[in-house]
């Protein structure tokens, strides 16, 4: 996961400039259910011949690879296929709101869209996690599965129809590592006292391990990785890790990344607009987020593959597995996990009920379909290297 | 692979009258480069009121479940995004022209779009084959970040050109099933004189390992099972094989379809045609087309896995997978029989070395990541069912 969420709750929590305007914004608090339905505010695009100017705001920094990227391209997107009547005008993180004000600003009218992940509204609903990523889940394949073919996007409607807003799959980072590390793991023993910065969901599984969870912003991770204030950290894959240099401070690179297995991110419109859009427009939204989904997987993939190949190359890091036995602790305390969050009121356990059903049965496709294809190949090609 | 290529091919072997239309449309042959080339009909889509009416033919009886349904819901998506500007009339195989005559009659005008198979051109060019599925190569994932992030869609295009085409990535299939067998079948020497329906590349890999390969079109197949003519087919996955009824007929299920991990059907437009749009219509097509590669794999997994369980409960079928030396075997032969398409002519080898070289780092990426994931999350829930 990354660290803008926490650079964003972090700050929040200090009461900084950013707090100030979320508390003129929104009245304050984390009540932003309520706040969007007291809000009278009707989102107002600009209109001048036609032309309506949509404002996204997103949960990344303007441009950053990947995340940022897939934001401003979509906008395009929506520009493109309306004909230039949708002009989409993308607001990196803190420009209009700041990263995590992305849905109250969108639920309340003040944007028209956020580009985010949905696990950063966990304090509002436990619900908004399953559209995000939770540990031990859904693949990107099967978390679209789920959504356009399984039931999910129904349950994603309703939960969030509750805070005025409409979500739809935009994005897919792909599978994501399990992190850099100063030292060595071998089982579950090891994770005991491990300084790991991990958000989330995640983090609480390593909780349960014993480690100490450590939440620090992007910026901050290489500073302490060096200087020794943590032993481990998780960022996003190859690609996104390499520009932040996190393989100049760490020797170990561990897989796979238990936590976020195909973490997507989502486009939300305030759902007064999206109700007020014709049938057309919001068909064409839907298909640009669809497509969306696609790029983006294949752009983090072509990405994620280059650079795995540029570490490994690299003599003085070591790629490594995390052994079965890590696995199966790590995997336990997942499924506790998911499933404390899961029973924590009736519409997160309506999600959850259907997310893991879901699972099941993709589970069971996969060991024929994906699983069962990639390891043939695996063992028949590994000996050409 | 699907037998309708097989069916179109074996009657235009025949010369019925799918064969003499093709004769007429086309001045027959196979050199449809050359006919293109000679072709001077222009499309002209019908145009009224600044309304164009295009012609797409596919490759599929109208309304196949998966097949049919895509090209159907994607000419649907081109006429809403484009506010009905563009209106697309799909043809199912046999309603205009033969499911194998797709590609010529866009080529030479024709028809405006096809819905279809890259492989089923294999006579005009083995580098066809690279961009619908080889044995042992890309998944669906894997297909995507080549042909938008690793240069497979400018090699695409610079062979579609040759042939007055534009090609565009639109459906997956996902991975496929290795198919339906009325006897078990241990290591590679039990392949000698199996008589196995597989169409394509698929087929030559069996004829290496001594396979009486049959070419049989879909509606025969189950009779051949029956009277012991055959004794393996295969076909998609398990949701189109259930409705096709081979579980009926057949004992064996075996995994993975190394023949086919991925399916590409593709869009192609005749290039001419493709030129003539403004930008932003090209990109809607780009745009429609990458999200219904989504829904489509989307809608296949989810039925796979729903079909998958239907056949898992049925306790006259069993699920095995192929034993790892068959599938050594397989991979060996594979190799061969890809390189050596790939060594046809300058232009295939030129998309067989990029190919080959981005499925090196694809693998190497999959171990860490969907192939890292899975197997992890396989260990850890396969113990609760």
């Amino acid at each position: 996961m990354l660290g803008f969420a926490t650079m964003a709750r972090a700050s929040h929590r200090r009461g900084d400039g950013s707090f100030d305007r979320r508390k003129f914004l929104l009245g304050g608090g984390a009540a932003a259910g309520a706040a969007a339905g007291a809000a009278a505010a009707f989102p107002t695009p600009a209109i001048s011949q036609g032309i309506r100017e949509l404002k996204l705001v997103t949960s990344w920094p303007k441009g950053l690879a990947g995340l940022g990227a897939s934001a401003e391209r979509m906008g395009r997107s929506i520009t493109d296929a309306s004909g230039g009547r949708l002009r989409v005008k993308v607001f990196g993180a803190g420009e209009m709101v700041s990263a995590f004000e992305a849905f109250d600003a969108v639920s309340a009218g003040v944007a028209d869209m956020y580009h985010s992940a949905e696990y950063y509204w966990e304090a509002k609903s436990p619900g908004f996690s399953f559209f995000a990523a939770v540990p031990f889940g859904f693949t990107a394949d099967e978390m679209a599965a789920w959504i356009h073919f399984g039931g999910g996007q129904q349950l994603w409607d309703e939960l969030s129809a509750g805070f005025g807003v409409k979500g739809l799959l935009s994005t897919n980072t792909g599978v994501q590592m399990g992190g850099w590390f100063t030292k060595e793991v071998h089982g579950p023993d090891s994770y005991k006292g491990l300084r790991y910065r991990m958000p989330g969901l995640g983090g609480e599984v390593l909780r349960r391990l014993g480690s100490v969870v450590v939440a620090l912003p992007g910026g901050e991770i290489i500073p302490a990785l060096k200087s020794g204030a943590i032993d481990a950290s998780e960022w996003v894959g190859p690609w996104n890790d390499l520009v932040l240099g996190l393989h100049k401070v760490s020797k170990y690179y561990y897989y796979p990344g238990f936590h976020e297995p195909g973490t997507v991110l989502s486009t939300g419109v305030n759902k007064k607009l999206w109700d007020s859009f014709s049938g057309e427009d919001r068909k064409m939204l839907a298909t640009v987020a669809a497509a969306e989904y696609t790029t983006s997987l294949a752009e983090f993939n072509a990405n994620n593959a280059r650079a795995l190949r540029q570490l490994a190359d690299d003599k003085s890091i070591e790629i490594r597995r995390f052994d079965d036995a890590l696995l199966e602790a790590l995997g336990r305390a997942s499924e506790e996990v998911v499933a404390e969050i899961g029973h924590k009121d009736p519409m997160t356990r309506r999600i959850y009920e259907s997310y893991i059903a879901f699972r099941g049965l993709s589970q069971r496709w996969a060991e024929l379909a994906e699983r069962g294809f990639l390891n043939a190949r695996h063992s028949t090609l590994a000996s050409k290297g």
